[in-house]
């Protein structure tokens, strides 16, 4: 890349510019300025490595860049609060020209535009691997947020949407050139591929179950095998999951042979599919549901409950109980 | 290091928990949920990256982290803000362990602290070089922040404090072993390692020049050759700097042959100083300056006029006038 740093800043302040409501000044001067609302802030940060959390040769800039600002969103959806602002840092190799970091931009600016959001600011520095860190800022009505500690024994344990299209939409980038383009021609391999590339953002679904009483939600970026026991020791709680319930995304399940997987396995400890797991009073979760259906068109699926008992159990298609295994992603571990 | 992101999230949460005003949830689940007041956010960013910004075995980890909280603060105080909550996140080689880590959060907490600062999230994720990003927001009453785009033409152009020790204590930890050891007996060489590693962000005095009617203002981070041309641009000037007037650091002036170095060039391109440069009317600079003076004991030094001319020009000792070259730090281009 043969720009030099104020060069390439000006390069990324055309793909990002444009006025943008709340924010006075965007990228370019000290610190950006803008006003919220008098609510709370909701304030969460995330960090893409390459090697950890990417290849760089197996996903296409945009697609990244879309789900470098997608991801954030994702946790601004688990509290029910509402994105505003981004700002994103890039560490680069000298090795990423400048055309690559542009179409990353504007990945990351179409995510953003989807949901409103202003990237007012940022930093970039070389390094020897491309590093992403994006850091968002919400609002959420006072006191409205919803946390993972606020759940009770003997409440609904539910999640949005399917499991398991990201992890297998993984597992297929990397399989056989023979299977990638077969799963192509049939058209299953682009609803996993889009699926682990551009999650969705539950926004409006989090701000939904945030309405309908839920008393703690997360959203699943390691799995479901690693993201509940967070979710319930947060709250003091156990939990008690039926395999049956999980809701198996369609592709997964069709195509689990050709993939050598079991779909369950890689509903629950899959990782990346950026579902809300809410926590619902029985007397709210149908209510809930209806209005994701309604408003959203996306499924609420009941999993199982929350338990007095501490420690996660799923209980499997022949009836037998055992603890569920952490074995989703460890970003942290690998590498 | 062998510990899980788990439990490495509750090694680092022991040191940097407490309650905090303002914020409700912090470190431990989606987001972080905190309130200001009803000024204008502040946001900035600033990615730290090991073999750009800094090698581990020449600063101790708390140093690193003083230093990294203390870099972002800078860029608050540039616009005149209050700093309220900073976000942290980590990229780390299996070769750091935990300790060095928690050590890096110890500096963190302590320049936090010192300015009523809350770190309130952040993320952590494997990676080949170590990798700091963080976060600041801030707030300033509405329409009150200091640009850099509000300079005309026929201002008085100031620093805070002297300028060059950082760049002469980066210069002195990367020198021999006999002149390194020489300086430390003799006192001078921890007051410039001191200067590189722990600067000092001027939030106090950054508040006091936006109330004592600064119209431009940044912080010198990349040294005064690569910034005021970067302030004169965003307000569509031009400046002259007068050489005699550059405020140098007394351990600079007084050991710059032992180091081999010109120190109105360390002065002027030595990069971060982390001191603020500001624009000011003629007619406050001397009450801007007593308010520094009184309330923080730090000068506030003229260095140079605003001019309709665009380009920056530098009068040297004997009177001469050349074109001020863009030398200072280029963490972009470096590497």
């Amino acid at each position: 890349m043969q720009l030099t740093e104020d060069e390439l800043v000006a390069a990324i302040a055309r793909v990002v510019s444009g006025p943008a409501p709340g924010v006075r000044v965007g990228i370019g001067d000290d610190a950006a300025l803008a006003t919220v609302r008098t609510g709370e802030l909701a304030l969460t940060t995330d960090l893409l490595v390459e090697g950890s959390h990417f290849e760089r040769r197996l996903i296409a800039p945009r697609d990244l860049g879309y789900k470098a600002i997608a991801v954030n969103l994702s946790d601004l959806a688990a509290m029910g609060a509402s994105p505003r602002f981004a700002l994103v840092s890039l560490g680069l190799p000298a090795a990423v020209d400048a055309a690559w970091v542009v179409e990353l931009y504007g990945g990351m600016v179409e995510c953003a535009s989807e949901y409103a959001v202003s990237i007012v600011g940022g930093d970039l520095s070389r390094a020897r691997e491309t590093t992403i860190s994006v850091t968002l800022v919400g609002e959420a009505p006072v006191g409205r947020a919803v946390l993972r500690s606020g759940a009770s024994a003997g409440e609904r344990i539910a999640v949005t949407g399917t499991l398991g299209a990201s992890a297998a939409g993984l597992l297929l980038s990397r399989s056989s050139k023979d299977v990638l383009s077969e799963s192509l021609t049939a058209g299953w391999g682009r609803q996993l591929l889009r699926a682990h590339e551009r999650p969705t953002p539950r926004i409006g679904e989090g701000e939904t179950l945030a309405q309908s009483g839920a008393t703690a939600m997360m959203d699943l970026s390691d799995g479901l095998s690693r993201d509940l026991p967070r979710l319930c020791r947060a709250s003091g709680i156990g939990a008690v999951i039926r395999a049956d319930r999980v809701p198996l995304a369609p592709a997964v399940a069709a195509n689990a042979e050709r993939l050598g997987i079991d779909p369950l396995d890689v509903a629950v400890s899959g990782g990346e599919d950026y579902e809300l797991l809410a926590v619902l009073p029985a007397g709210v979760i149908d209510d809930a549901a209806e209005r994701l259906r309604d408003r959203f068109g996306v499924p609420l699926t009941e999993i199982g409950e929350t338990t007095v008992r501490e420690g996660i159990t799923i209980v499997g298609d022949d009836g037998e109980e055992r603890p569920l295994e952490p074995k989703g992603w460890d970003h942290f571990a690998r590498g």
